[in-house]
């Protein structure tokens, strides 16, 4: 495929010379409590042989990233304090490692952000995304909200020059959305996706592209049962609302072919399963927070049902479907993307998605402007 | 799924009584030689027990009807002089045998004309269409250009009121198409098609809709090359241009995803593999007229190919397959059927199909309007 | 494949005579409580055109089956005072239908239990085992133990000669065993079957002819633990013993690839997904009492695993691969078939398995030996 | 996996102090004809900071190095003159690069010999042995002939203790085979072998193993047919005799569920097609010299058949399921392998090869007894 440099590494130019020397903005769990603040002197990563330095030009906030603002009881076991936060992201090589072979600076790439060891089974055998070992950018190490991010060459992901910045920002969020459609099977099939938030929203309109015959929702929020609508569901339900898995049942063959499970939520995971027909596929991405109550013999054991648990993205063939999907032009995500602000207006977009009225918010990191550039 | 019976059925009331009682129209293979004619003296068939009638009201003419109205080599060693032909079709239900549960007069149904015995390997395992011992309606026994058809109550499908006649007509040839695409798995992948006659632009349509993310395709007649692109071909290259080949594998991954062989011609067949990619999936639909030279070794071998010998439908996946993607409403079958006549006017359509001028004929069989009726 | 008429069929001659004119021997369920007992004036049942009569010669006692003569809150909830009980089963045609056509007097034959409408999805899409409105032999009508049983030829499996009737008799439970077996897909691969009971036993055995590189079993007797590795099984684990799940994950890939779990119990549930590795397979078939506490996102999300319910067999997938790998000579039932006892000791034979002593009793029915005969 | 260093691994410890300070032995193809020689004074490789040096203790003599011998059409056409031969091995890690982190010295390693350049499509999903730009060792860069090899670290397979060293060597060959059973999926089913050379009788042992039902061989030569038939064959048959093909439809479902064809031979290819199942899957290794005249009409395309090209083995899927197998204890290996000789016997090795009085020919690289050490 061929690789392009888009215009927006042109403006990081003077960034690469200073910030490369030295010091670097970036967004940080600066301590044990809610919120994030920016620094403006933190060290520009050190790049190993076969790693990759790249400036952020763009960053989505995730789901993730706010459960770390808000330091809930996940966030605070596993986040250490200090880190620099961030996973989704586009920007421009500006140095490579010396055993660096594949990618050059110039470059506009993302990366996968789930970082293998490489041993074992499931990192050789396709399946980094759940190898043992496996730490997570952002999570586990210093993230993307920052100027420069450095990553293992082997995460490194091309952008087609097609991909605009705001997209190629959230292509992460949207390989789960991809990964999970796709592993569903779901051409020419009914499908029922419960919960559209951010991932869900976009399974909608990945779901209509790759194939699907007719695509149901539930939610409990009205806008986005809408904007689902609008992306391709042909019936919307609110999950609260008695009877809609019977009209679910009625309008297909007892049942659809695939759910889609995004909300974690153990009401929307049983209502689901009972509208999936006998032999059905049912794709999990939503997490619960603790272990629930299930009737795996009705849901799971007599319908023949499969089930099909989803974490990440398939390193790399999702973000070939990815891409297959984005230039065959039917994805409609500028909807989902409902905001972009500087990086200087970060905590206004974890305010926007608390308060719901944003739905994906695209940071522009503008690497370039370093306050020591 | 709610079965209902069309406007299109009432009128067959007359002919259902007097037709049942003696004789029928039918267009039939009258003698070793080209062309066909409508007699009007055919005893209605006879229904055994496991046996459903139904009056025809709307037909398609098959490439097959073709190869039998010109009495070529295979028509020739294959088809008893006398018989009915036809295979695709619509109509509704006027008799059942007494030993069927499963369906009722009335019905506006049409069936799948692969006739298996039931017994062996295949024809219990999902795969009757291949199954040893099936036979063919209308080339095998007595077919659909007639007042009415018997068939087995297994080979019977209902048709959803959604789907018009004209389109419930060719189903068994969509069938062909959607059995290709479906096996094929076309999701998030690119895609050519080498020939676009009536069965390669369906599988145009339905690729698109089962979610391809870009189709390539390749004939000799600028007509139908054009009218693959309005269906969604993003490019429709004139086969015997040099380049084509290096054009496909320059905007894909060396090469598309899956290739749909529709043309049966050697030199399409050899075009399109060098135009596949290493690990790609060739399906083929069309019919080579004898043993070609292949090269296995580097089409197949060295590329690590997956291929797919196609014949028939799957009963009756691809029919729910087929009745999903028609619910959809993304199937554009219009400008593909490009006439309808009546029944009479029968060697009108097959001339139609000689000259290219049309490309779906189908004949409305106006069931109820018998000469003895 | 060739059908030969057993040595056993010949037996069955008088008792077709006069059975077929009048009344017969059944094991019914007589009141609502425990136990059942033998009559000995049943009507032989009606022969409708699509249906096959068979004169029983050998028959399996299930686990089902126990649970009727127990009466527990399920079997009084499901199944009808006054019925013939059985569905395992293996005998000779002794009368067929008007309308059938595949089968004759003289076949030995056992059947499907699972009786389908043969409409909807599921039915005519090669999963008739899990189709809406589908029945079951002995448990929603009347089943095998019997001098006679009358089944629908769709549902008749012809038996190859070199299968002995001890084995023929008990198709159904090994073919569940092979449905979840070959749905894991365990060529190759390191396989944990959770409860070895009838099934669980059958499993181990069958897993082994089918590929599985090493399989580890648990369960609570310590006899059917040593019959486990009798049969196969590399290790076998007392459930109730602690570090098993890490011992498994320490000679394994993190865990075995695929989980066959056999017990329905929620404990042996959650040490099995335990001990199952990122992204591996479980298919379940045992059938726990009521909806359970479940770790889905640690078991099933966040490990990428693949989750499949079993149930019945498939129709007739299931019977020819179980076919298959009897022909292989690899199976090892005998061990597994413990006892055998005529038809009129059916009381010692549920008494066997009560006490455990007993794993597969094969009632020897003896059709031929009527009273009224 | 533990990984162990094996006892021959300690002889190595002269020749690494040695070798790697300058020069060492390699059998190389010295000239542009026949045979080769073993020259002394060939530089060590020089490790790059991503490669993984290994000393040679076992290696073995593939088919294709046979051609590079004969300097036949193919292997003067590709074959660099002066290149280090050899491609199947196991040894001992000597050095690493300083970028490598996953292997250390004194590891006991096998390697993949496709080399591939980490970019593209199927190098990133899995497919990387069929990958653009891939090259192989001992074919396009110095193989493993010689005291040292050279190979990437994503290339480097640790060797489980428990396999033994001549075992060990033939990774490679014993990969192709376990590729084409596993892509065929043989579980339970029937199996034809067409051509039982070195690869066709290590697919005998690999079917069986991995759970085919009953398997069938043609070839030409008669000690490999009884060899074939030690290993598991049910029927061997000599290919040119007549009616072997309708003796294996006879005894299956109308042909083998499954046609492994390992001998490209257009007459083979031809009558292994025709033996197969209407439905069934034919994997295909033996490479045809040129194109040939094949019956696709008949055998794929009517026959719904699937077909399946290999190449190769997957990185590292097959590796995986390799060792799965080979831990099981079934794979018979010990036959085919049928000389081991000292690496100065190079010359003998190919004569016995050539004559056909060997099979598989091992090595011993004697790495620690460099004439320079």
């Amino acid at each position: 495929m061929t690789v392009a440099i888009s215009s927006s590494a042109t403006s990081t130019g003077a960034a690469i010379k200073s910030g490369m020397a030295g010091t670097m903005r970036a967004l940080v769990k600066h301590h044990s409590g809610t919120e994030m603040k920016i620094v403006s002197d933190r060290p520009v990563p050190t790049v190993g042989p076969r790693d990759v330095l790249i400036g952020v030009t763009h960053a989505g906030i995730c789901g993730t990233d706010r459960h770390i603002w808000e330091w809930d009881a996940w966030a605070s076991s596993r986040v250490p304090v200090g880190l620099t936060i961030g996973h989704e992201f586009v920007g421009t090589i500006v140095k490579v490692g010396s055993a660096v072979s594949r990618f050059a600076p110039g470059q506009r790439v993302s990366a996968e952000g789930h970082i293998s060891p490489g041993t074992g089974y499931n990192a050789r055998t396709g399946a980094a995304h759940i190898a043992e070992g496996m730490v997570i950018l952002g999570v586990d190490r210093d993230g993307c909200f920052a100027d420069f991010v450095c990553v293992p060459e082997d995460n490194v992901w091309p952008v087609h020059p097609q991909i605009p910045d705001h997209v190629a920002a959230v292509l992460d969020p949207l390989g789960n959305a991809v990964h999970t459609v796709m592993s569903a099977n779901v051409s020419a099939k009914t499908v029922l996706v419960t919960g559209v938030g951010i991932i869900g929203l976009m399974a909608v309109t990945v779901a209509k592209a790759a194939g699907a015959s007719r695509i149901f929702v539930t939610d409990v929020d009205a806008r986005r049962l809408a904007l689902a609508t609008k992306l391709g569901a042909v019936e919307a339900f609110d999950a609260r609302q008695p009877g809609w898995v019977d009209a679910v049942r009625a309008s297909t063959h007892d049942g659809v072919d695939v759910l889609l499970e995004m909300s974690g939520a153990p009401s929307a995971i049983d209502a689901g399963f009972s509208a999936l027909r006998p032999g059905g596929t049912a794709a999990l991405l939503g997490i619960p927070s603790k272990p629930l109550t299930f009737d795996l013999t009705n849901h799971v054991i007599f319908k023949g049902a499969t089930v099909l648990g989803i974490n990440g993205r398939k390193m790399f063939e999702t973000w070939y479907q990815m891409e297959a999907l984005l230039l065959s032009g039917r994805l409609e995500l500028d909807e989902i993307i409902t905001h972009r602000l500087p990086m200087a207006d970060f905590a206004k977009g974890f305010a926007l998605m608390q308060s719901g009225e944003g739905i994906k918010i695209v940071l522009e990191m503008g690497a370039g402007k370093l306050p020591n550039g």
